[in-house]
């Protein structure tokens, strides 16, 4: 039995999309690990920083690198809570990350629909604690209609 | 007669590619104009801070929004030497820029080849000083490449 499952290390990008929605941000949290260790956490700050470039995984991906001190990325894990965009999977192709795996899928502006290139190497698994993650996402969207 | 046109905010950006260059960077710059105005630049940082989202385009869009105070860059240009990759063309597409302008093409990993979605209010040219844009890029891979 292994503790640190994908499920494990999903939480944990979950605990970051909490922290997003308390702030009024699109409730996207992100990990990136490295031998079971995580190296960079984020969440969704393009509210908080008025910056299109603040997501997640951008953030995720520039806290690694620099806990590694390179800018590859080859053996590490991202874990997302949402499906990927074409900027985030464009980074994850430079980074030559080893593994995405995401939670909720994005079926208009994610990389798969919209065929973004990934890096050969890169390995990706969809669906992990899916409803977890939709479920914030969902939440966060009803509140704000609500509220307009 | 328009002092202000293309080439001469594409001059701009070289300036900032060639900045890259003496960094031994990978030379690319860019520029964001609004009202005909420079209101982000920047070039290439990817070795100096060991980071992959650190393209000229990226980090111009975060000056630029930064400058305006919102996230959206509907009214703006981004002039830069090389085409954008996937990663760029995708930030691009979250900030809704008005208008892009690229120097040399990226036949491999450029937004066009691999049919990147660009938001339907975003017009693009390419081919702006081309030839200096290609020039600088060449001499640079030449070098790198006696070098090793």
């Amino acid at each position: 039995m292994n503790p640190f499952d994908d499920e494990y290390f999903m939480k944990k990008a979950l605990q970051e999309a909490q922290a997003a929605y308390d702030k009024g941000e699109v409730p996207v949290g992100a990990v990136i690990v490295f031998k079971n260790q995580i190296i960079g956490r984020a969440h969704n700050l393009t509210e908080t920083l008025n910056d299109v470039t603040a997501h997640a995984e951008m953030q995720a991906f520039t806290a690694a690198a620099d806990y590694l001190g390179g800018k590859y990325l080859k053996g590490c894990t991202l874990y997302v809570t949402l499906e990927p965009c074409q900027m985030c999977a464009g980074a994850s192709y430079w980074a030559q990350i080893g593994k995405i795996v995401y939670g909720a899928s994005e079926p208009k502006l994610g990389f798969t629909v919209l065929d973004t290139r990934i890096h050969p190497k890169t390995t990706v698994i969809s669906g992990v604690l899916e409803e977890e993650c939709s479920f914030l996402l969902k939440k966060f969207f009803i509140e704000k209609r609500n509220l307009n």
